[in-house]
Formats: structure tokens, C-alpha cells, sequence
């Protein structure tokens, strides 16, 4: 039996692996930088620092920490590394340091731009053992913390002691929330409780040359000298490698209340935020849409049960609150209101957790149900409201359906932030080049960002000037080339190659 | 009759210099740097960058911008810069670079650590004329503007429009928001609006070498890149001068209270903030404290009405809500539980403007009241909340009423952060001896932090090490180095003068 259940793992970790073309062959503009090649004196320091178990080396082991989630990349390491204490971390940084040998560190390898796996063969630094909870004031609802912690045990913590986390997202039962702060990661929640960059109050982080950054403040002010954990907060591991965090946490609200809505067009959706934040106020915890094809893509492909019947365009809006009869008074008065007016055409609300759970579970398996279709191109972009959408229809019209599965958008409207994904059934380079650049100019002609949440991790390096001017591209390398001079903490990412 | 009142104002005048030593000689430990000495030569340069009026060097012009409104510290510049645009401030910094003149930065001029006036002989470069607000983004309540918009005017801009400032501070009639973007002001709403850190989306500042770094995003979400505006939130003009910003802007209240409330101890004061978070959750807009003599410097030095009878601690606590009977309903049950527990003594609600605007001058006047009493030893320390008190009684026996006119301790207990205030008839080195390093000490020892909104300054650069450590401060020093080689910008500031 047991053996029966490993064959079957090894068939489909064969099967993973011929799915995906490695990076250095699908991206052969890319070249390797100068650093060393491991070998075996490397590995055998790595087991003086490591305990030898700790320290992958075995092709099997090792093959899933090359592969990014989406199977978009995939990179030719040859070594895990599974350090537990900031300790290690620094001492393997400075001995890589030393050696010039290229690190990329590895969470919960759920990112969306291929940030979290190497290119080529650097090390992989996995901090999925760094997982201790190291404490939480319940007088300030400060979590302190390493950086391996999945995000949802770290809810889960919280909630037995009165308090949430600030942030949550789809990847919650595998994303690390070291990984969450190296990305700046944004979230349902984000409209509520704002950005990690305001709720994260320390860091401690390891440099590139071993030397411990220790930021890890856990109170709410501290106003002496440069903040400087905001360099390690969403710049993905190029900066240095986040061993522990501290977090502010707000109390868990005693109501939680979530709409599934169905509207007409999207100008209505534009109008049920608006109404949604005038009516809901400071219980309005995300403000949430998705088009048809997207809700599609969940209910279809991961046969997924609809709440209500076919509209073009869906919302989910959930509100928390420390009153649960004030806040239904005010659910109530916003839908009312909404539906009158005919802004929304049907809704139904849900207040029993396992229900609210269905309906996020459409709305977080919609990346998911895309990945179903094949190979995804996936764009999130921010976007002025007023145009938010617009993208959407004109690629739809740009390609023909004999070339894409699907066009379609979703995302936290409420912010201004669009995913927008296009899939096929293999990846084709044809579909990319209608796509790209076109996604990307036009975002920035708008104004907006080429990536709202996700990064700029391997895939989107060369489009950052879209959104950024070259004195800031100037400044972001004489930083980078301050804190890591050789280079070695996740080359190939974020910064573009000319830089 | 003009001339009376010209002669009064010159009376003044020289009677406000009279009263402040100048730094130089107070601090005489602190050596000039090697800088250009201002000459004619650069005077007229300047009036080529800048129309002649906007370049100040009259005496009587200049020399209110060269004491800081404590009169603690007070700086021997013959110059003052008025630039209107970017641009302007570009070529003088440009200028003062390529001539290795110093420049010290001033907004509203209302910091309480010496951070905004100079120390020696620097050009004032002073942003009061900046002030466009460009425009306001009332779909998503974002609002772009330049530095030198005074934080009321942007309040009453706002309010017409239906948004608010997520910042509030009693310096809101001077101060500019370049300078509370400079400084990460904290204030008394940060509880329920977060730090700068997360509401500023974009910033535009000039480097010392006169490059500007284009960072204005007025996107709620972008992570493309490193996220540069941190290097000029918080950095007190260090690294860069700010010249635009962007924030993002919470919509008005409908309804706004404020509870004044009379305790008897400071754990009462404790048990009661946890209330207040218990039972006003999301609409809790502000948790303040003040100890009687704190109180009593506004009621009795500013002759200000005291609304309750005497207690030996008092709060205030405010709620800003979408909903006016939804909030008072949940303010009267937090005020009955807390008077019938006995936890609150006395209290009393105020809901009209005029009111509230009443109960908050009490509060806010506490600075200006303090003032009277002569001069004034100030500290801003964050605690953790079971130990945030203890100190006041420590200092006050450790000082007798011969020495020291009171020992005092109010501030924002819903953030952990203590304003330590020791007022004496005039500067008093020997008080000074009894007090520094020892409140530094305490709150190292604690954890806490040395400098919790006010920052560093000229006052606090040798204490910084109290919050920071080495590593930490060998990084701040390595980015002074690599944005501003030549040490232009604000110099004496922040960092400790051996780095």
C-alpha cells in the first residue's frame, strides 16, 4: 500500500516535471551571472553549518523547490537548504557570500511572478522550517514571529487569543509570511486594514554578506533613524532574507458578514463600492468583483456550486464588526438600497462561517479553476477606477477564441487592483506577443502599475520601467549594489539585467 | 499705528533671540562640518535660481527661521530659500552640492527635536511656499499635493469634499505635511488610521545632488520595485527633500464623540483602553491620557476650562463612526460599564463641534501649556503599555520641587507612547544631568523606543544606539554615504556625529 502510494508520487512528480520547460531554455535572453558552480566542498560546508538532514541534495527531494506553483518556470538547483535559526541563515549567507555562490530564497513558493524559485542553479534557502511563534502582547496585539510561519496557523493562533491577522489571501494554508512581507503582499483585507508596509512594525533580516539587520521592533511607534525595514518589506529577497517579523494584529470581529452580489455592468460595480463605502463605513472589511468567465472558472473547472444565477459581473463584500446588530442594520440598508435602485440585480448574504467560507471559496479559486485551462498568462495590474475594467474587452477583442480559452478580469476593486488573466491550453508564444508589451503600455498610459500585488520576481523585470523612472531604477541599483555588491540574494529578479 | 506695531514686532523679536542660546555654544561638543561659508558669490546665485524676493538675508528676515518653536535651539544662517516648484528646489540643491554648502530644510518649523532649524551656519531652504494642492481623487480619496500645504488647510480642503486627513496632531495650524511626511508624525489618530507608512502612497523628493526621485504613486497598490518613499518618510530631510506627496484619505465621519474621563490609577487608565478597544472595536478614533499636572499646565498656564472635577489621571477618548445612532449606542454602553465597575469616576460626553473642539484644546494646548512654565525637558518614549507610567513617579522623586517646576506624563496610551515632560524656570544643566541618560536608559531597558513620533533631530543623535542597533546604524550610515556623499542635507541630524 505504502509502496503503491510513493509510486504514485513519483509518477506524478515525472509527469510535473515534463509539463515544464526550464527557464533557461523558455527564456533564452537570460544569462546566467558569474557566480560559482556547487560543488561537493560546498555541500560539505553546508552540512557543517546544517544538520546533514537538513541539507537536500537527492534530485527527487530537490525537484519540487525548482518548480514554481503555477509551473510557469522552473529553474536547475541543486541543493535545499533548511536552516531554523537566523544563526544559520547568517552563516550560510556568509559562507555563499564568500564563495560567490547565488541564493534564492524559497517560502511558501506561492508567488505569481516566479520570484520564489531559481533561474538557474543558486541555492535554494527554503525558510520553511523557521517556523516559530515567538510571542503575542495581547495588551498591543503584537504578534512577533520567524519568517517561515504559514499565514493561516498564524490566524488560526491569533483567533484562540482575540486577535486576526491584517492580511489574508487565497495562498493563506501555504504562503509563509516571511514571503508575504519580501512581496509586500496585498489581499482581501487590504481595503481594511491596509498594507503590510503600515501593519508590519519590525524586522529582523539577514544582509547578503551574513550581517544580522535586527529591526524586529514590536512596538507601534519608533521614530529613531532611517525605517529600514521598509527595505526588506516587498523587495523579494533581493535585499536580504527575512528571519522574523512583528505584527500588528487588530482584534477578530464579532460579526462577519459577507454579500454575493450579481450586476448588469460595470459601471454598477463601480457605483455598489462607492454605495458599499458611504453606507458600510468602517465595518467594510473587502469589496471584491469578478466578471462571468472568472466566477466561471471556479465553478466550472473546480465544480464549484454558483450562489446565484448568471450575471456578467459578481461582487463579494464582506463586513467585520464588533456589533453584530449594528452591522446587519447596515448590511441591510445598503442592500436595500442597492437593490431598489436596481445598481445590483440579486444578492444573497451569508453570516454562518461555513457559508461565508463557500462563497470565498469561489472567489479564491478562481486562480485556481484559471490554472484547470492550461497555461495562464496572469497581469494585476492598478488601475485608476474609472478605468478599471476597460482592458478586459479590448483584449478580448484583440484575440480570437481559436487562439485563448478565456479573457477575463476579477479582482479587489475596491483598491483599484485588476487581475487580469488570459488562458490557453500550453503555453503559446504567439497569445504573448499580442499580449505583451500591450498589457503593460497600456497600464501605464493610465498611469497605473504594471504590478499591484505580485511583484516583479523573474517574470516582470524587464516591464518595472513601465511603472518606475529610470532615477528611481538608478537609486533602486546603487541600493542593491550597497547591500549585496557580488549580487549572490535572488539574482535575475526584481531589477532588469541592463541594471 | 503701523509703526507702533512695527516697533512692538522688532521688540518682540529681540526679545525671542535674547531668550535662546545660540547651539553652537549651548552644544559645544558639536563641531561645524567642513562646508562652504556662505559668500556673496552664492546669494546671488540663488537670486538667479530664484526671484530676489524669495532669497532672504535681512537679519530681521531670517531670524525667526533660525530658533526652533521651543526656543531650545537656535542656528546662525544668513539665508533663507523660498523655492515655489520642484524645479527650483532642484537647481538650489544641485547648486549647494556642487559648492559643499549645507542645507537645512524647514516646513512649518514646529518640530520638538531641533530637527528644522540649523545648527551652525546651513541655507534655509523653507518649503512654506509650496503649496498647490494638485487634486483629489474622489472615487478612490486620494489627494496630491506639494510639501509645503499646511495639514489644516488640507483638512478643510478635504472635509468640503467629503474625506479627511488620516493625520491629526496639535500642530496642525503650522505644520506642513512635507514635514510630517519628513518626520513620520504620528498624532492622535494613528490608532485608527495607521502610521504615515501606510497612508502615504507617493513621494517626490529631491537628492542632495539635486536629482528628483519620481515616486509619486498615486495608486493604493503598487509593488514594482523597491519602495523608495520609505527613504524620505521618516528620514527628518536626510536623505532627500520632499516635495510632493500623496496620501490616501479615509472618508469623513457622519458622527464624531469624545469622552472626557476623570480615573483614579493608571491601571484604571489601562483597563480602560482595553474597554474601549473591547467595546467601540472599529470606531474608536483616538485613546489619549494625561496625568493631573499635565492637565493642569494647559488649564492653569493657558486659563482653559477643566470639564470635570480633579482626578489624578484623565483620558479622552474618541469614536468616529458612519453611523450616529449606531455609535452612541455603543459609546453609552462602554461609559455605563465603565462608571458602574467603578474603573472611570466621573466623565462627560460631547458631540458638538464646539464642544469637542473644547475638550481636544485641553489636550492639544498641554504642549504650549507646559511652555509657560519656563523651559522644558521633553521626552517621547514608546513603552510596553504595563510599564508605560512608571516613570513619572520615578523622575519625581529623583527630582525635588527646588530643581523643577513638575514632572509631568500625558500622550497617546493606545499607541504605548509617553509624553515625558520636566518643565524648570529656565534651562538647567544639572537637571538635565539627573534626567539624561537616565530616562534613556528605562526605555532601552524596556525595549522601548527613545524617540517614538518626534524622531531625532539635532537633540536625540547620541541616544539613537538606546533604539538601534550597530549593524542597524552601519546601514543608515552606508545610505547617508551613498545618497548624500557630501553630508549636505541636514547635517548634525539623526545620525550620531562619529558615524
Amino acid at each position: 500500500m505504502l509502496r503503491q502510494f510513493v509510486r504514485r508520487i513519483h509518477y506524478s512528480q515525472r509527469f510535473y516535471e515534463a509539463q515544464v520547460e526550464l527557464t533557461s531554455v523558455r527564456y533564452a535572453g537570460v544569462k546566467r551571472g558569474n557566480y560559482a558552480q556547487l560543488s561537493e566542498k560546498h555541500v560539505q560546508q553546508f552540512e557543517r553549518i546544517l544538520p546533514k538532514e537538513r541539507v537536500l541534495t537527492d534530485p527527487s527531494d530537490v525537484q519540487s523547490y525548482n518548480v514554481d506553483w503555477l509551473r510557469m518556470v522552473r529553474g536547475a538547483s541543486q541543493v535545499v537548504l533548511r536552516p531554523k535559526t537566523t544563526e544559520e541563515v547568517s552563516a550560510i549567507l556568509q559562507y555563499c557570500n564568500e564563495e560567490c555562490l547565488a541564493v534564492c530564497p524559497q517560502g511558501g513558493n506561492t508567488g505569481l511572478v516566479g520570484g520564489s524559485v531559481p533561474v538557474f542553479d543558486e541555492v535554494i534557502l527554503s525558510t520553511s522550517l523557521m517556523n516559530n511563534i515567538i510571542g503575542l502582547d495581547e495588551l498591543s496585539g503584537v504578534l512577533t514571529c520567524q519568517a517561515g510561519c504559514v499565514l493561516e496557523n498564524l490566524e488560526t493562533y491569533l483567533s484562540e487569543r482575540g486577535f486576526m491577522m491584517p492580511l489574508d489571501l487565497g495562498a493563506k494554508g501555504t504562503c509563509q509570511i516571511g514571503g508575504n512581507v519580501s512581496t509586500n503582499a496585498g489581499g482581501i483585507r487590504l481595503i481594511r486594514y491596509g498594507s503590510l508596509q503600515g501593519s508590519i512594525l519590525g524586522v529582523e533580516a539577514v544582509k547578503a554578506d551574513g550581517e544580522v539587520i535586527d529591526c524586529l521592533n514590536s512596538l507601534k511607534k519608533d521614530n529613531t533613524g532611517y525605517h529600514l525595514k521598509h527595505l526588506f518589506i516587498g523587495s523579494e529577497g533581493t535585499l536580504g532574507i527575512v528571519t522574523k517579523i512583528a505584527v500588528h494584529c487588530p482584534p477578530s470581529p464579532k460579526a462577519v458578514n459577507v454579500a454575493f452580489l450579481g450586476l448588469e455592468k460595470f459601471e454598477d460595480v463601480l457605483q455598489t463600492f462607492q454605495n458599499a463605502r458611504r453606507d458600510l463605513g468602517e465595518i467594510l472589511s473587502s469589496c471584491e468583483m469578478m466578471d462571468r468567465l472568472s466566477l466561471d472558472a471556479a465553478v466550472t473547472n473546480l465544480k464549484l456550486k454558483q450562489p446565484i444565477g448568471d450575471f456578467p459581473f459578481y461582487m463579494l463584500i464582506e463586513t467585520s464588526g464588533s456589533n453584530g446588530i449594528h452591522d446587519e442594520e447596515k448590511l441591510t440598508s445598503f442592500l436595500d438600497n442597492s437593490l431598489e435602485t436596481g445598481v445590483v440585480l440579486d444578492g444573497t448574504v451569508a453570516s454562518e462561517p461555513s457559508k461565508i467560507k463557500m462563497f470565498w471559496s469561489l472567489r479564491e479559486g478562481v486562480t485556481e479553476g484559471l490554472l484547470q485551462d492550461g497555461y495562464v498568462f496572469k497581469y494585476d495590474i492598478s488601475l485608476p477606477h474609472a478605468n478599471f475594467y476597460s482592458i478586459v474587452p479590448e483584449l478580448q477583442a484583440r484575440l480570437s477564441l481559436n487562439q485563448v480559452k478565456r479573457v477575463c478580469g476579477y479582482g479587489h476593486v475596491g483598491d483599484g487592483n485588476l487581475h487580469l488573466n488570459i488562458t490557453v491550453p500550453q503555453y503559446d508564444s504567439e497569445v504573448m506577443k499580442i499580449v505583451e508589451p500591450f498589457v503593460f503600455e497600456w497600464t501605464s498610459k493610465l498611469k497605473g502599475s504594471v504590478s499591484a500585488e505580485h511583484g516583479i520576481g523573474f517574470k516582470k523585470t524587464q516591464y518595472i520601467h513601465f511603472s518606475k523612472s529610470q532615477s528611481s531604477l538608478n537609486l533602486m541599483t546603487n541600493i542593491k549594489q550597497l547591500m549585496d555588491p557580488k549580487g549572490i540574494l535572488n539574482p535575475y529578479k526584481v531589477l532588469p539585467a541592463d541594471h
